[in-house]
């Protein structure tokens, strides 16, 4: 083979990885190179088409920095990074659904004692969740770690906004022995994801909005279990049908039901109106 | 549609491209996350190779700079380039065929007489070229434009080697009246592509040595005639059959012809024994 054609060139190519001791690297290779050759030959690719997708991708690796990663994004706005997260969570029924981790979780949130708020003195409208953390079967799991976070109702995450204390909007809670939660915070909204970088030009030419549904995030944890990584949606949000990362399921949109009465509000330690949300996770044993 | 799963997210990405105004951008993306997702689900991608990707790409996008176009060696060393420009330039009986451009063309090269050379003091082999620019039918094309560059016998161009003088190695010479060309240099020798960034780790985790063949490279252009961008590679070298990027082509394998005899070097103003390379570059009618 000395000859690399319009005709022979994608079987050359596999055959050049034809060598990759690595067995794993050599299928994803292979299967990536088959794929990418297959998608330049249908729409036969132009060179200006080309060499814009060069720049593109350029400018997509030197917009990420220690606070961003403009890759991660464009493989959420292209659905890629939904469709890893289903293909490794297949879950059994009883086991509550993953979706993704999203760029903003950070370690080290505070340990609060159940019924705490995690939203300290940001202003919007209270919230209540409230639930269990079970096994499929469900069968309570007790001292169970729910590690909790969210954006402000100006859709910004603490360390987006220099007006937030360390750590706001998040929070670590444990189960109590009939593996129940209960923690306070505000009612999420919705927001868009960045736009200022090569992602948000792509969105633009494409006509896509950068909205996410409100939301809230959680990683739950128990001994003995698969770690669950998820969000619980609003219920009624304008964008659930359009989510800019494709993370919703439908499992996972839960009603924020609002309740006017004051003795109830001051039960759970809010004011009047507030919004319950129950929902019990279910963990995959590992 | 609020529920992406494993079974639908491939569809809802697609049809969130449906509304893309511009009908051969809405083409091409679908047509991209149709085979992005494909890849996916294929070999059915770990959330580490993921993340792995994630990394990779990031990394050849830093590995760019004014000098380095990390991205454009990625697509070369996959075949992708190579692949693009075989599409783009289905070339009629008569024409030669083109090949990559490759990242180390200066516009501006010296314009030369017929006979002088590009390689001032370079020491190597002595080397002269000689033949026509045609037309498809052997029509001779007179004041046809040969912008030639190439790298020295250790393998690095003038813009990577300080010892060069500026455009060493670089020429534009014009055709005479019968279309003709015939200029001195120095034989080209084997060399690597850049091994230092993320795409030599990826030919290394894959087995691949990242050399090219010795090459020289070519832009001819003539008045009503599609520029043809190629390379002539040197018959008998060991990587033709491997070139790191795949541009080999064997109607660009040209003989080096070595000339022993004083008075026919001494009539090329070289050396004995010094190359001889006859090549007939057929342009396409615009």
């Amino acid at each position: 083979m000395d000859n690399f054609t319009e005709h022979t060139i994608t079987d050359a190519v596999l055959a050049r990885m034809a060598t990759v001791s690595d067995p794993r690297l050599r299928r994803v290779m292979q299967s990536l190179v088959a794929h990418l050759h297959a998608f330049v030959r249908e729409v036969e690719l132009t060179e200006e088409e080309w060499f814009a997708g060069i720049r593109f991708l350029t400018d997509t690796g030197q917009a990420c920095d220690d606070l961003r990663q403009e890759f991660i994004l464009l493989s959420d706005t292209l659905g890629v990074s939904i469709l890893v997260d289903a293909l490794n969570h297949r879950m059994p029924e009883g086991a509550t659904e993953t979706t993704l981790l999203g760029p903003f979780y950070r370690e080290g949130a505070p340990e609060m004692k159940l019924g705490d708020s995690i939203a300290g003195t940001t202003p919007g409208e209270p919230t209540v969740f409230s639930g269990r953390v079970t096994d499929p079967a469900g069968r309570p799991l007790p001292g169970a770690l729910i590690d909790v976070w969210q954006a402000a109702p100006n859709g910004l995450y603490d360390n987006q906004d220099p007006s937030h204390g360390p750590m706001n909007l998040r929070g670590r809670f444990r189960t109590d022995a009939e593996g129940r939660y209960w923690f306070r915070t505000v009612k999420p909204a919705s927001y868009p994801v960045p736009t200022d970088g090569p992602v948000g030009r792509m969105l633009r030419a494409l006509g896509r909005h950068p909205y996410r549904p409100g939301h809230v995030h959680f990683i739950v944890s128990a001994d003995g279990h698969v770690p669950l990584t998820t969000h619980l949606f609003v219920k009624g949000d304008p964008y659930l049908d359009s989510d800019a990362v494709f993370a919703v399921k439908s499992s996972l949109v839960v009603d924020f039901a609002r309740r006017d009465a004051a003795e109830e509000a001051a039960a759970h330690g809010v004011s009047s109106p507030f919004y319950a949300v129950a929902y019990d996770f279910g963990l995959k044993p590992a």
